[in-house]
């Protein structure tokens, strides 16, 4: 999926929510938990209530990978339904992945061939040759961590060097590597008050914005300060839209959830002049 | 595994070699292609045949990864077969992991108890509570990064803020969150001449030190400047040693290639007075 068609599903499905499928197998509902793929049964049921109302999905792999190899085929088989039943979904790895070129190569086959999503996220530690090689695959994106919506954010996104603090040098640095039709910024919800900011160093790039809901961030605050005329945010929501009940209606639930998120951010598109 | 374990280890085999098990599937000996679990067939015969030489085994999981459910069983039968054959044998998942802190608790519980490893790699960029929940086992470390091997560590782990760069940030700050009896950190063998630099803040740290061989650091180099009397290395090989030759013979191979490397280590030993 590319810039446009990801920019015209936002308009078509008047949404630029992204379900964070963080699938904890310890807060499943319980009559899940004896069923042959508890995971992979929670997954089908909480997309099918919610995909119309979002634009993304975003498996945290973490989630999956605690299971081992059977966690790793759960995750596989949510992709691949994804894929089949809603084509036009755009998904997303969040795997914060990186390593020495050589090894990045690996993980890029990894997810974007076997796995086949659209995007991955990927901590920028180790600078460019641990980026460039997600960037070699077309209509492929690269989301990188620049500012995250932990407490832990503090304690070196901000160093600062000759008045620019780390994130903002992640931000310019890897624009020499990518652009905005390959390269996605993760940037908290809970940072709001630096999207000013981060909006002079990349103004047309999409941001992928976590940290809504569970985690305190406000969705007014981050249209009002990283909405672009292309909408340019990606705005995840995971427990509080995936684990709002623990009941047999959990799925409907979490569909009602979505939907008022998805109402909320149809409001903001119109005063934005987007819709 | 704790601290001093792990430096009675070095005395007994005479060597702080650490044997990288990239098994890139591409670069399989190819009578092994047709076989059940190539890869785990192929790390079998390579661990038996260097397990003498070396103090640890560090499969990176993204070798394992790219063939997508199937590598991390791979992965997991490669780590019961070390456990069970070589109980002395540190274990070091290679990942680079690092999340939110609710999410970095689920890649710990991957880790420490699903695959059960001795230590795992961790980035840094997010931060204390990306970090921490790997803190929480006993006798489990976490090996940060800190100034990587590869060319991209120039893009941001040398950005100063008043004369401190942040790697030597990184160094500093994380020994808040743990210590020598938890924590290692990656410093490539290609940036030796940092070690002194390193050794400054974190003199009694082990350090998991990748880039010989294949990347062209100098194990002479890095004992210079890095050892101390603790040894306080645990020193990388992958490609140099595991591929070393391509046919039936490449386990005799690598066992050749991780002796010639144990025997200099034993020379460093002495050298330095710690044999």
């Amino acid at each position: 999926m590319n810039y446009n068609q990801l920019f015209q599903q936002i308009v078509k499905k008047q949404s630029f929510l992204c379900v964070g499928l963080d699938s904890d197998i310890k807060k499943l509902p319980k009559h899940l938990l004896n069923t042959d793929d508890s995971i992979f049964n929670f997954n089908k049921e909480i997309i099918d209530a919610t995909a119309k109302y979002c634009v993304a999905f975003k498996p945290n792999i973490a989630f999956y990978e605690s299971l081992g190899s059977d966690g790793i085929s759960s995750f596989e088989k949510t992709i691949n339904y994804c894929r089949k039943n809603y084509p036009d979904i755009f998904l997303i790895a969040d795997a914060k992945r990186g390593d020495i070129g050589n090894t990045s190569d690996l993980y890029a086959r990894a997810f974007f061939e076997k796995m086949n999503v659209d995007a991955i996220t990927v901590a920028p530690y180790m600078g460019e040759d641990s980026v460039s090689p997600f960037l070699a695959y077309e209509n492929k994106w690269v989301i990188l961590l620049a500012l995250t919506s932990n407490k832990g954010a503090d304690d070196f996104q901000y160093f600062e060097q000759n008045g620019q603090k780390l994130f903002e040098k992640v931000l310019e640095k890897s624009q020499n590597w990518g652009n905005k039709e390959n390269m996605m910024y993760v940037i908290g919800a809970t940072r709001a008050e630096m999207l000013a900011e981060v909006r002079k160093i990349v103004p047309e790039h999409f941001l992928l914005v976590p940290g809504i809901g569970a985690q305190g961030g406000s969705l007014q605050n981050v249209v009002e300060h990283g909405m672009n005329k292309h909408c340019g945010l990606l705005v995840n929501s995971s427990r509080g839209i995936i684990f709002a009940d623990n009941s047999e209606k959990f799925a409907e639930k979490a569909g009602d959830e979505a939907k008022k998120i998805q109402l909320q951010m149809k409001d903001l598109l119109i005063q934005k002049k987007i819709l």
